[in-house]
């Protein structure tokens, strides 16, 4: 068994990876870290969780991860996450962290999106950016991983087959993404309560999401020159989990609008965690992420929009899954020599 | 008191139109129409409205309208607006179409998008597109009136202050839509049952969504050459009144990111129904939905995105009422030189 | 006009007040009262809001209140309106106050159930417990109003029928109440945070909860002996406004189960704003609080169970209308000499 | 491998057991049965699930069902389960059916609640009813077996401690069950429309809800004598999967609420997906269904109110797992030997 801590146990995604690593037929949860929560079981803090997890929630001492921990997660905020990897590594055989502190590579631009979470540059250009399905074997024994933001994992897998599979040119790429409120975790703010947040759809970063510069700079880095500009605009609306992406893209490149699912379905062959779709294919229109609830699958649908001359692309995933906690398991899956799928058959819950 | 009738009484804009006129001080119903309902009551189609309207739903029948009726208000697909649009022309004082049978003015334009609302072209002539506040007086007096769609409402009053206020040049406009489940009525399919519809966002229209095509064809009549590219895609989302329209706009025109705020401002003074606000004015992000539920008010943001060199465009309204029975309503009391507010003071329901 | 004035501007009851305020024909907004609000405009507080409306909240004094109000509404939690009422009785026309501070008149069973709500005997005797249809003409000039609880108003007008119209003792009464979000206002607690409320069945008062002694207190001074055991349990469901009390009778006296329907409509004739309705009068099964969103309706169905030999009394309100805010202008219209329904004649809207 | 059919893999029951199965180490799915679905893919029917699971949905015959599957699963309406039962009965080692067809024993009842599944008197007294739970080792080697109601199974596990526990005569029980729209399946009716299903408290059933004779019955036969009047409404709430049932109990017993709790524990020690929790000890109050989403979970609480003399028992569990498909997974457990929790072991999805 491969003993596992998490960090920030009593967040959303901290909660996600203890019902995650509690269901795993090769993980063993050794650790689970805290400041505000430590003394706190875990069905404490996560209502739906089994009772009879054995651990409690302890203060995080460099010591005890290392003693006790083959492979650490931090479900912290991005300030922490750069604190605890720089404390942690070499310390411990592998540290997964799923904040951002270590997913955008290039130094300025972590500096003008994480200003809080400084990071020493050596460090950070150890970290392996973490989308299993785009980085080969990379992560087969790495030490450090970084797992990428929920909205960029959905993006960037929507957008990988025309850049590095159909090697088109991408002058403009606008994204619209929608997500529940579990996106937010569960901080006390106004907007958050129930009544306000309840039938909102909530203009929460209409500019700015820093998840924009994340996905241009992991394109940027997979291959340079393929991305003129990419905005995004996100907007909570009225359900929990689940987020949908959608990328408007133009390019001057020629397409051939009938290609295109089959180039999708090429590009993701083999990988069990996307699932190419068509917009009618079932009951619902899909993607949607209400197919995805509680399951580590991203679902991709791409359309040619003739009247426009556009590429539409569609991504849902579920944020606390595919989007975090389950994205980090399966890179640990790779990272220890694992079937990438272990622990992470679970079929979605839906309708739900 | 003018006296109105209202076709199609069983739907939801139907249902809508009653709570409205039964409101409104200087409305009267004097008629109820439809087919399938004929005989019931309105509060059994209705289960909010008060018990006591008097009405009882009709078939419809030329001589009963035109007898009983100085307004008469169609809430029926836009096949059967069409037929009815023809046979109560000039029999009545005025007739308000709410559905997309007379929107679109050019014919071709037309015949692709509304393939079975056929009408003839010198009655499409006669209609007047109805957004109040961009249309000046020309609804005073009025014998026939085309209330736009839902979403072409939000989107043209969000760009209207671009191109007929600073005179814009909009090279690209990607619209993004999201709306609740009452904009698809109350049909029997199964994607529109609450397990399937709640907890969902559904791309129900990635392309091809013809209020795209209705905003292209007024803006282009309004001011020809303004507007390139429009596209949109629309998904519901998990709440059921409202709906949010995003217009991303890039211009190839010189624009002062610090000006936009205020040209919107100023081209909406005095429109009492169209509120301009800074999207961190409150205690949630606006403009949002929830924020005019069950009033008439539109409400926009506008902001420049330095990152991308774009135009972030914003409109929320009530589908049912700014985006239908409401703007109807507003639309006769403009007809009928009343204050255009008549019977429309109502404030948001918020939270709901 | 009557002036009006309204503390605890920035809570739930307070944004509602001034909604139907606002839209009031013979009330005027003259002062807002609060404390960490003041300096604020309304529409800040309260995203739906007219931006127009003139005032900015204000510490209250006694004397602005005095000098600028004919009557004032607090909207202020229990202890802080017994503070406020004992302060402004005599020096205002005038004071209705919505907390619990002066519901139940047992000064044992207040001091129980309100323990910091200190007030002084004698003022509570002045208090008149206002469920306009209840108790005649009592409000008609009366200076100090109190106004029910949401789940007591709905309680009371179900059971009232029965106990003050039929005469009958009422063994055991079992309460079984469903509410939304918005009855536990806007503080800042986890469990109300979207991500742990949506989707919730929230048993927050299995037991113990202080409507129950209000609705004993009232029906006990009503018409003494008559109710027997009365116990609630209270839950919150995954939607904001609006509630149902179910109340699950059981007498040792004659009941005639197809006669309860008539005499609940008997009860009630001539009283608008409680409509008694069949079970299965209309499209959905009757009453929902979907059915009086944002009106001032209580809706009421009675049922009688053979098989168990009990009387079932379904009720049906906004929380925040004739729960709250709609109760105390309906109060206060009566209070003033207008006619109850003034300012309170918006239909629900539904569906939202 | 055990070799699994199931008959009506249309609905929301058929889905969620091609779910369990397709997760399930020792069940191997070999046979989908449907009339109206026959020729689709399960991916089809149930957007969420995996895309490559191999089979299609064929029509039934016997000897189909008989050649290929050790166990079949009858997840459809009670009618035609009757029927399949008739025609499947000793010809497969195992039928489990999920309908009401063969929930009541005393044949009279069945016939007043189910009228339309006649059944041959013989077979049903040879059919289990299956709350593993609460009657040991019946189900192993069963060859028929009647998988409980969803409400039922709240509802009889929630007394079961007190009746064949603590030995209590209950003399009246009043149960108000709160339930998401999957309850109702996916048939197109108005009232399960989004829009008018969203936000409702529906009283679907407010007497006369069929699972309350199914608990009767059933606890009659566990223990005559030992319920008296058991009554039940239920209503629909804005939610979609997951149930509360609220059981009020009145007894002339002796009852010491202190030791409630511990007697729960004791009743169903051993016993890994009956939870017996308090009301406070995790964030949210408890029981919630959220808390069980997903799940085979049946969450209990037990309360003593001093007040009104009365027993609370509150019982969470999601309506499509230990409601419905988890319990009939776990019966087939018992039945071929393999241990109860097998292929049920994942933990609640929360917040969903």
């Amino acid at each position: 068994m491969i003993r596992v801590g998490i960090v920030g146990a009593s967040g959303l995604a901290g909660g996600e990876l203890i019902r995650l690593v509690s269901q795993h037929p090769e993980l063993e949860l050794t650790f689970l870290g805290g400041n505000s929560s430590a003394g706190r079981r875990p069905a404490q803090l996560h209502p739906g969780l089994r009772l009879d997890l054995g651990l409690t929630v302890e203060r995080v001492t460099a010591e005890a991860v290392a003693e006790r921990c083959d492979v650490v997660f931090l479900a912290t905020p991005a300030p922490a996450s750069a604190e605890l990897a720089t404390l942690l590594a070499d310390r411990v055989p592998c540290v997964i962290d799923l904040s951002g502190a270590f997913r955008i590579r290039t130094p300025q631009l972590h500096e003008r999106w994480y200003p809080k979470a400084v990071r020493p540059d050596e460090l950070a250009d150890r970290f392996i950016y973490g989308v299993p399905e785009l980085i080969g074997d990379q992560l087969a024994g790495a030490p450090l991983i970084s797992v990428p933001g929920c909205y960029a994992t959905a993006i960037t897998l929507g957008l990988a087959p025309l850049t590095l599979g159909l090697g088109l040119n991408l002058r403009t790429v606008v994204v619209d993404g929608k997500s529940g409120s579990s996106g937010g975790g569960l901080q006390l703010r106004v907007p958050d309560l129930h009544p306000l947040r309840n039938g909102a759809i909530a203009p929460y970063a209409p500019t700015g999401h820093r998840h924009a510069a994340e996905v241009s700079d992991f394109l940027e880095h997979s291959k340079p020159g393929t991305v003129g500009s990419l905005t995004m605009s996100a907007y909570g609306v009225s359900h929990v989990r689940g987020l949908l992406a959608s990328s408007y893209v133009f390019t001057d490149d020629e397409v051939d609008g009938r290609e295109l699912q089959r180039a999708y379905l090429r590009f993701y062959k083999g990988h069990r965690f996307v699932r190419v779709r068509r917009h009618t294919e079932t009951l619902i229109p899909v993607p949607d992420p209400q197919a995805v609830l509680g399951s580590n699958f991203c679902d991709l649908t791409v359309l040619y929009d003739d009247e426009g001359g556009r590429i539409v692309v569609l991504a849902a995933l579920d944020n606390l899954v595919k989007g975090a906690a389950g994205q980090a398991v399966q890179a640990a899956n790779i990272r220890f020599g694992l079937p990438e799928e272990t622990g992470l058959t679970m079929q979605p819950v839906m309708p739900a």
